[in-house]
């Protein structure tokens, strides 16, 4: 099952629900756009890779549920529903990678409005499909940068469930235990959302991959201990200088890494690399409801006290300065990151 | 009401049970010295001068319940105490400096077995005023460092519950607002045991001081928004180069804040720095039980997949190059600290 994929029987979008998870497995039916929309924005879909991915499935919906039967018009819904999707969460690029890619995939689709219909279901199936190939392509390169017997720390989730399938930092790893490289992980919780403690060690625990999950804390403590040879992480977006938006704490991670000559790797689809930016400061970075710090609760009651107020910042920028490289499908790209990522992006040729 | 205090009719240790805290405001009398131990180890008593005046009570309790009248044996059941209450908790080292000045006041006491319980008793109540005085000529000298405005960022908790009252780095935050400085203050939320949402924000809330809850994740995030003009923090033990052992996620933090040019500071009482160890990898560092980490639940449902194992370092060393300055009550001691600690120590004179 992936995390996101076409019902061809009740004509939606279908989905695991990573909310309930990892204490249930559910899967929600999406049957318009506004609904996929709130499902991305509401995290029940989380990861950058997973939520373009989601979105061209959203915008495919757009189009095989209206009853508009003219082309053009037809092309303008379209389009007010991309405005829609892309509004759902500003951080991930691939948000507005895959919607871009929708509309120009839309816009030379030749034929009347069914023809736009099944050229848009088919391109969203392409994106998805190639999103697998292209983080197992990722995972092989990423791969090569682990020794046997390394302990490594990850932050948040880049699963199978942060993407498609297999995952991304994480596909990394998945691979790297398939080739017997004997590893070990330490998994940042990665509050407050806990989705290292929930879904990545679900995936974890599937695989049979050995780890520890840490608070987000504990992650300096293991650095400067020689506990850990590595530390990989996905993102969501990269700046045409290598800056890399992700999860919230991965810049003291990143720091902590640097402060003790640990390797610090960044592994992400080319389509998560906007190049149309030349640093971090020009990526939004969505701030959140403070509830999800303030939720933690035992036996039905708060843990911070009444009236207690949050702030929530869900992503942020850590300078290329602190990464020691960039893996993609198209290989693993090395400082200095304004030239060599235009490279990747372009595959090397 | 003081964090522990003796009970005089019941001749028994009373503290503010902290686990409860702040869903409930609770006390719990301890009727023999592995009571005291057993509350300290489990922390319903924590933060380094809270837990050095428990166990001087702690020890004048082993004092007063004993039915031996010969001195010299009872000399010896309060040396045998003295070490059961010294194993409570390894790392502040104020547990240890209050147990050996006890230990040192009875070996001094003149007279027959009750002069020894008595003056025992006298001393630690010494102790737990002399705490309180020395928080509070902390707090003024840490003070001066406080602009009007300032944002500050938070770690753990250093409140009046740390303490016997008034606090070590929150005692400074106290101070500065009581003199009208406007500030506002970022509590890490400090995982795993929460004390930050639970105990930091429990006592601002009593004293109006305005604050947020973050993640401990979201502290980098902030420094290098320039939301954050000063980060303190306690501590738990101080090495002779100024290198200090505190609360898991001390270290990311400091690099944060230099990574940023903020000044880092740590607010202490010359009882938790010791001279007798050269730098911090001399520190014995707690590691806690797995279950602290995995232990967040939602409906009753562990938030981890079943079988998840963890790591939990309760403390971590910071090392004397990240921290601006150190504040003791004989004043502000700043870099060389292989030096200037032990002129602090001194009182400067």
């Amino acid at each position: 099952m992936r995390t996101v994929e076409w019902d061809d029987q009740k004509n939606q979008v279908r989905m695991i629900d990573q909310r309930l998870l990892p204490g249930e497995l559910a899967y929600i039916c999406l049957a318009d756009h506004h609904q996929v929309a709130n499902a991305i924005t509401d995290m029940a879909v989380r990861g950058a890779p997973a939520i373009g991915a989601t979105a061209a499935f959203g915008l495919a919906l757009a189009a095989q549920i209206s009853s508009q039967t003219d082309r053009s018009m037809l092309l303008d819904e379209i389009r007010s529903a991309a405005e829609v999707l892309r509004a759902a969460r500003p951080t991930a690029v691939n948000l507005g990678w895959a919607l871009d890619r929708m509309l120009q995939t839309a816009s030379q689709i030749e034929g009347d409005d069914d023809d736009l219909r099944s050229g848009l279901l088919d391109e969203a199936q392409i994106i998805a499909n190639e999103d697998v190939e292209i983080n197992k392509r990722m995972a092989d390169y990423g791969a090569t940068l682990i020794e046997p017997g390394d302990k490594i720390i990850h932050h948040c989730n880049t699963g199978a469930l942060a993407a498609v399938d297999w995952g991304t930092a994480l596909g990394v790893i998945r691979t790297a235990h398939n080739q017997n490289k004997g590893i070990h992980v330490f998994l940042d919780e990665t509050r407050p959302r806990l989705q290292g403690a929930r879904l990545s060690a679900w995936k974890l625990e599937q695989y049979g991959i050995p780890y520890d999950i840490i608070s987000d804390n504990a992650a300096g403590y293991l650095l400067s201990g020689s506990e850990v040879d590595k530390v990989f992480v996905g993102a969501d977006r990269v700046a045409g200088n290598g800056d890399v938006a992700n999860k919230i704490g991965t810049y003291m991670l990143a720091l902590a890494a640097k402060d003790n000559d640990i390797p610090f790797y960044a592994v992400v689809p080319t389509s998560t690399i906007d190049l149309s930016i030349s640093s971090g400061a020009q990526i939004p970075i969505e701030e959140r409801d403070p509830k999800e710090v303030l939720n933690i609760q035992r036996e039905g009651h708060s843990l911070s006290p009444e009236g207690a107020t949050a702030r929530n910042p869900a992503f942020e920028v850590t300078p290329h300065r602190l990464i020691t490289a960039i893996v993609t499908e198209n290989g693993i790209v090395e400082p200095p990151y304004d030239v060599n990522l235009q490279k990747a992006v372009k595959g090397f040729s």
